[in-house]
C-alpha cells in the first residue's frame, strides 16, 4: 500500500467527516457518511456487482477503522448500491500476477477490522450476497436483510471453492446448511437465513432503513465503552472452553463495573432516573 | 460462606427432604420440594423479580448440589414464582463494596453446579428471563417455556454489558442472534427461542407442568448412572476436536457397557421384556 | 479384519464397478451401485432394521473408501431399504465377548471414512434414523429426508447412553435440542430437523431421488479436485480459532488457484463460456 497516498486519503476522509459528514473520494469504491453516531459505508460499485476487489477491501478496512476511537461513533452500517450487495472477489483480478495473495490477505484483514472495531457492525443487505460477499455478511455482528435477498457461496462453479467464506459460514449457520451452501453453490433465501439464524431480521425493501435504525437506536442507548468491552470479550470467549470463558467473564464484569458509565448506570437505576452516559 | 450456618442449613434441608419432601428455610429465597425422583427448585423472591443475588445463587447451588448422590434423585426442575423467571443480578447489591466479585464468582459456581450435577436440569420458564436470569436458562440442560416467556440480555442499558450471559448464549444460539440480543438488549419471544433452539418446547401456561412431566418421565425411564455418565461425557466432548471426542466416546461406551444397568438393558431387550434398573 | 478375505472383496467389488456398475457381494449387508459419478450405497438389511453391526460398518467403510481416487466418482449417497434407515448398533452383538470394542472402534472409523472421503456424502433418509444410525446421518455432509423420517438417540432406554451419537449431534444441532434428544430419547420430526438445520431438505417420499439428484447435479457442476480441497479445509478449519482458520484459508485459496481447473474456471468466466473441467 502506498503509505503517502494512504495518509492523504485518511486526512481527506477525516476532514470530510469533520464537515459535511459525507465523503466519497474520487478514487474510492465506497461512499461513507457519518451522522448521529452512525457511520454508513455503502459499497458503491454496482457495475462491478460491488466486487470485493483489492481496492474495495482497502476502502472498507479504511472506512471501518478510520477514527474508530471517535467517541461519537456508535455503530457502523454496511450497505450497497444496486441489486447485488456484493458478488465476492473480482475474478478477473484473481488472474493478475501477484494479486490473489494480496486480495486474500486483505480479505482476512477486513475480517479482522470487523472483529476489532469497537462498535457493532451491521450489514443491511438488499440483494444477493455471494462468495466473499456472503463472507462479509456472515462476519458482521448483526445482519438485517430484505425479502428479496439471497446468500450463496458458488465459488466451486468457477473452480475456486469458497474456502474462506466457509470459515465465516460454519461459525454462524448450522453445520450441514453451511455444507449444503458450499457444496451445491445454491442460494438460501432471506426467510431461510432468518430461520437458521444468519440474519436477525427480514423486512420489506421499504422498511430496511427503519429496521436498521431500530437496532442502531438500541445500541446508542448503551454507553460506547461498555459495548466495546462487551464486543471484545464476546469474540474472545467464543474460542475458549466454557470454564475459562466464565473465569475471564468474571474479570470482565468486574472491570466493567469500574467504568464511570457502569457506576452511573447502577446509580441512575437505583434513583429511578435515566442514565447520563459519559 | 459461613461454614457452620451452611452445615446447619444442609442438615435442616436434608431432614426436610427426608420427611415432608418440602423445604423452605426462613432465610431462603428458594423453595425446594422433592417427589417421585424430581427435585423442584422454585425461585421464590418475586418481589425482587427473583434477582440472582448472592443469597439466591448460594441457595440455588445448595439446592442443586445437596444430596445429589441420592439414588432416588433423577431430575431437577428450576421454576419461579411470579411473572419474572429471573431479572438477573441484583443491581443494588452490585453497588455494595466487595459484593460484585463474590456475586460473579458464585454465578460461575452456579454454572458449574448445573454442569456437574449428575442429573439433567430442566428450566421451566413462565415469564421474562433477563441478563444472568437468561444465562441460567441458557445453561440449563433442557428448557421448556410458556408462550408469554421472553429472553433478553439488556445489561448494556445499565452500563454493565451481559458478558457472562454471552458465554452461555453463544453456546446455544446461532451466533448472530446472540449478538443481536447482546447489542440491542431487546428480548426474543418464546417462538423465536424455539425456532432458534434455545428452548425445546413452548406451551400454554396451563400445560407447563405437563410438558415438563413428559421430559421427566422420559428421563426416569433410563437408569440414573447411565444418564449421569452421558451428561458428563456430553459436557466434556463438546470442547474437544471431533477425532478426540470420538476416541473418548469409544471408551465411555465401553465403560457404560460394564454398568449392571447396561447388562440388564441389553438382556431385557434380547428377552423382549422391560428392564429392571438397579 | 481378515486381510485376505478383505482383499478378495475389494477386488470383487472393483471388478463390479468396472462392468455392470452394480455390486452386491453375497456376504454384504449393503448394495453398491455407481453410475454417472454417483456411488449409491444402500443399507440392505431391513430385517435387522439396518443395524450398524460390525459387518455393516465394515461394508460401509469399504463402500465409501474403495477406489475413492476414481476421478469419475463425484458424490456418495447413502440410502436404506425398508422403513428404518438404521436403528443403530446391533444390541445382541454388543452382548458378545470382545465385540463392543471392535464395534465402537469401527464406528469411529466409519466417521473418519466420511470425513476423509474426497467427495461429499449425502444421506437420503426415508424412515427412522436412531442411535448410531442418527450419528451416521448427522455425520454426513448433507442430509435430505422424507416427511415421515424421524431422528432419535434413545440408547439410555436400553441402559447404553448415546454418547458417540452425541458427538455428532452437538456439532450439527443447537445444543439444547441435542440435549433434549439425548436425555429424553424422543424423536424429532423431519420438519424439526429441517428447522434446526440437521437436514437441508425435506420432501415427499416420491421426490426423494429427485431432491438428491438436484444436489448431486450441483456438485457435479464443480471440479472434483476443487470440491475435495474445499471439503478437507472445511473439516480442518471448523476446529480452529477464527484467526488461524482465515490464515490457513488464505493459503488454501492460493493453492486452489494453482489447480488447472481454477485457471480454466477463471478464464472461461472471463471469456463468458462454460468451463471444461479436467
Amino acid at each position: 500500500m502506498n503509505v503517502l497516498r494512504k495518509s492523504i486519503k485518511v486526512l481527506t476522509r477525516a476532514r470530510c467527516f469533520g464537515t459535511s459528514g459525507v465523503c466519497h473520494g474520487y478514487n474510492n469504491l465506497t461512499k461513507v457518511a457519518q451522522e448521529n453516531g452512525v457511520r454508513k459505508i455503502t459499497l458503491a460499485n454496482p457495475k462491478k456487482r460491488n466486487a470485493l476487489s483489492y481496492q474495495m477491501e482497502e476502502d472498507l478496512i479504511e472506512d471501518i477503522s478510520l477514527n474508530d476511537d471517535d467517541p461519537s461513533l456508535r455503530c457502523i452500517v454496511i450497505a450497497a448500491e444496486g441489486p447485488v450487495f456484493s458478488a465476492g472477489h473480482d475474478l478477473k483480478e484473481l488472474c493478475q500476477e501477484g494479486m490473489p495473495a494480496r486480495v486474500f490477505q486483505l480479505a482476512s484483514g477486513l475480517m479482522a477490522a470487523i472483529r476489532n472495531s469497537p462498535v457493532p457492525i451491521i450489514s443491511a443487505v438488499n440483494g444477493l450476497a455471494a462468495a466473499a460477499g456472503c463472507q462479509l455478511v456472515a462476519a458482521s455482528d448483526i445482519v438485517v436483510c430484505t425479502e428479496k435477498s439471497r446468500f450463496s457461496t458458488p465459488g466451486g462453479n468457477f473452480g475456486l471453492f469458497c474456502s474462506t467464506p466457509g470459515v465465516a459460514l460454519v461459525r454462524v449457520l448450522p453445520r450441514q446448511f453451511a455444507n449444503w451452501m458450499l457444496y451445491t453453490g445454491e442460494p438460501i433465501s432471506a426467510q431461510q437465513a432468518l430461520q437458521l439464524g444468519l440474519v436477525a431480521k427480514v423486512c420489506d425493501e421499504n422498511n430496511l432503513e427503519e429496521e436498521v435504525e431500530k437496532i442502531v437506536t438500541a445500541i446508542k442507548h448503551k454507553p460506547r465503552d461498555v459495548v466495546a468491552l462487551g464486543k471484545s470479550f464476546l469474540n474472545q470467549q467464543v474460542e475458549m472452553d466454557v470454564v475459562t470463558a466464565y473465569r475471564l467473564g468474571e474479570k470482565v464484569m468486574l472491570d466493567n463495573l469500574e467504568y464511570a458509565n457502569a457506576q452511573e448506570g447502577l446509580i441512575s437505576f437505583a434513583e429511578k432516573r435515566k442514565p447520563k452516559w459519559n
